[in-house]
């Protein structure tokens, strides 16, 4: 019998986790796998590009978990610079394109896998295109930033966005000494945090000498008679002078091809997918990592949360699946934890407006507390939110803000939420206590037992 | 009505605690409150010695939560420096002895609340009673322990015992520049951890410079012309030179009392009470803290776990339960965490011989990852092993010893065990990532993954 054909589109985490899963468990006599990886690189962490940037990781390649050669090694035919133009269900075949030579060709497949990832959200500015402008998406993007860093003679730099890019850009711009200035449309920044808790991102920032700019839309890039940026112009009519523009405004499942072929997409336009990462409707191919959308546990909502851990397990769970063997990925919390400086930020679960977007009804708790004891030399301040369903006192989402060791911190939530467990569940955790690691009740118990009483207080 | 009367014996966390809870509830009207402390403190954190005997932690008050003069504020009367010295159940009062007058005196009871701790063992060695041996159990030894090192003129410490106050106090020596020895029966010092893992924390604790010395029972306590310790003798006759000697092996529950009133007491010597901490088959007496045995929810057995941190929560479901609320405490998994100088330690859940002892048949996984993107600057090393169920999977145990994050890391498989999870569900836990946190995958998950294919390698 000959060998199935596995093809991978995108060569990434979950493309290239995918084809090594099943590479271990169907050697290349059972099962050949082609992948094709529009860039220059393989399985990187784009997650790791602001610390590249901001010269705490000194050497692009640290990024790169595994090389173009590595798969090859592993008998994985991986056509770089290759991009996928078509997709074909019906005669079960690619069309790619070689990005050097402008070839193109059809590819036909057993089995597919879409791992395509997502793109940055650019807006249709004037001047989006000018020199000085830039995305943090890849590490050709990343590459892009740094040179025009080191040509840069000016300091101020704006970055456009304060969402988790947007933060941890305005960090690595500190660390490479620019004056860093961040514009954003909310009225806090970390619009994935509720906006109390927002706030003290916000203030932490401006301690830390980042002006950040509140309901701020950026509507133009202004630039120099080089055609080079000088500053990017706001909606209400502000300047904000900039000799760099960082976008971190987020991204999109990039589904084009996908869409165009009919398959089933969910409201951010991500694919859907069932338990075992099949295509909703598709025997025979696969979806993971960015382009997706996956379960949401707490709200029962299929989400877009593009996340380099998610696209990990999928492509474990597709290359399970497509070598014969079975695993799910039975969904997510939602959480997310990230650092500006020295405050760590994490949240998990449902803030307040996704709860009330689900029909949940709920009271929260809100908590200041001490990373380890309180006598313990260093303790610093850590601030728990915590959201739980009226009633049933069911967990619904915790943000923590704060000194080492608020981000991951939100682990014991983000296992309680999957758990389904109630706030007074929470309470009785035996969780790890010696006063350099928390005070003896630790902040999570502490917003736990007052959402208990927030939850008694408001009846059956 | 005449208010009722709650007597409380001992004045530290779990009696406080449970007194001001119970002082929320009820008013002075409804409720007398008697607590009686043999100490000159109230409520600190025995925890925190080390680190104020290591000088991290500067001045001695600030270990008090809460001060007497605090408690009477609220209404509690509350007598220092005076012993319980027995129980008349029959009758319901208690005699109580002024330690420093010795008047002896009656108080009736309507409910009872035994908060009695614990007590170091202290062996009974020729020479155990030399100056410049020390317990480090309570403020007042480790005042003494303060003075003494203040005094001694020599740098050689010896501690007998590598449990987790073994290890600490290790670590608070070498702060006061003393050549540290930790003497210890097992073959590995942390015998709380598995050996493999305990062998980490001895290479490690060696690398620091403090030697440790395995199968090594101390027999005598030799002493110069003056009475003051100058060495341990260990059962194989070595000798090791000391200019002060720290006892760090542990504590029994001080239940002699309850003992001679007849009250229930489990293999460890602990009271045994019921989820509301009442003790069994007493309707109006509670037990909680140091004194008390406790439900391990993993093996089913109760066990002798003295903990602050369980010790605050015992006292908060007693004062809610005296209080005419209601809580309960519904067990533990045997969470605990402690560090010796950079190096963290965590273990929660059964060890490879708690298992076996209660008939689990059991796979291992150890794993070795790092606390952060292996890419992030001053990524450290973490080990993590897990124990899961054969043929079901279900998590039993977790065990890291590591860098920054490695203590607090283990609160997910806390939270994990309390749920029953096994560890396929560990696998898809929807964890904190971002690369200086963790690496893509989370060392906990990685010990996982190798746990699922270790228990699948065993068959049903």
């Amino acid at each position: 019998m000959a060998a199935e054909r596995l093809v991978v589109v995108g060569g990434d985490a979950a493309g290239m986790s995918a084809a090594s899963q099943a590479r271990r468990l169907k050697g290349a006599d059972e099962l050949e796998i082609v992948a094709f990886e529009r860039s220059h690189f393989t399985s990187y962490s784009a997650c790791g590009i602001p610390y590249w940037i901001g010269g705490l990781v000194t050497e692009r390649d640290a990024l790169v978990a595994r090389t173009p050669e590595e798969h090859r090694a592993r008998d994985i035919d991986l056509r770089m610079r290759t991009e996928v133009t078509e997709l074909d269900l019906a005669g079960q075949r690619v069309r790619s394109r070689d990005l050097e030579s402008g070839t193109e060709s059809w590819t036909g497949y057993d089995r597919l896998v879409l791992a395509t990832g997502a793109r940055p959200v650019r807006p249709r500015l004037p001047g989006i295109g000018a020199a000085g402008v830039h995305g943090v998406q890849s590490l050709d993007d990343g590459q892009r930033l740094l040179d025009s860093l080191a040509r840069t003679r000016g300091r101020r730099a704006v970055v456009v966005g304060a969402g988790y890019i947007g933060v941890e850009m305005a960090e690595a711009l500190v660390q490479r000494d620019f004056e860093v200035t961040v514009l954003h449309r909310g009225e806090q920044p970390m619009s994935t945090l509720d906006p109390d808790m927002g706030g003290l991102v916000h203030s932490a920032m401006n301690g830390m000498g980042i002006r950040t700019v509140a309901r701020a839309e950026a509507v133009k890039i202004l630039q120099d008679g080089d055609g080079r940026a000088r500053a990017v112009a706001a909606a209400a009519g502000e300047e904000y002078p900039a000799d760099v523009v960082v976008l971190g405004i987020g991204v999109e499942p990039r589904t084009a091809l996908a869409r165009a072929a009919g398959l089933p997409l969910g409201e951010s336009g991500g694919l859907l997918t069932d338990l075992s990462m099949r295509v909703r409707g598709h025997e025979n191919i696969w979806a993971g990592g960015d382009c997706v959308e996956v379960l949401d546990l707490v709200s029962g909502r299929t989400r877009h949360i593009p996340l380099g851990t998610h696209a990990n397990k999928h492509g474990q769970v597709i290359g399970s699946g497509v070598g014969g063997g079975y695993a799910t990925f039975p969904g997510v919390v939602g959480t997310a934890v990230s650092k500006v400086c020295d405050l760590e930020i994490a949240r998990t679960g449902l803030r307040e407006k996704d709860a009330r977007a689900v029909g949940l009804r709920f009271v929260t708790s809100t908590i200041r507390s001490t990373n380890t004891a309180g006598y313990y030399p260093g303790a610093a301040e850590m601030t728990v939110k915590m959201l739980a369903e009226r009633r049933t006192g069911r967990l619904l989402g915790v943000q923590i803000v704060g000194g080492a060791g608020s981000a991951k911190r939100v682990d014991i939530a983000a296992v309680a939420l999957t758990a389904g467990m109630t706030v007074e569940q929470v309470v009785s955790l035996d969780l790890g206590y010696a006063p350099p690691f928390s005070p003896v009740w630790d902040p999570v118990l502490v917003a736990a037992r007052k959402a208990v009483q927030a939850v008694r207080a408001t009846g059956v």
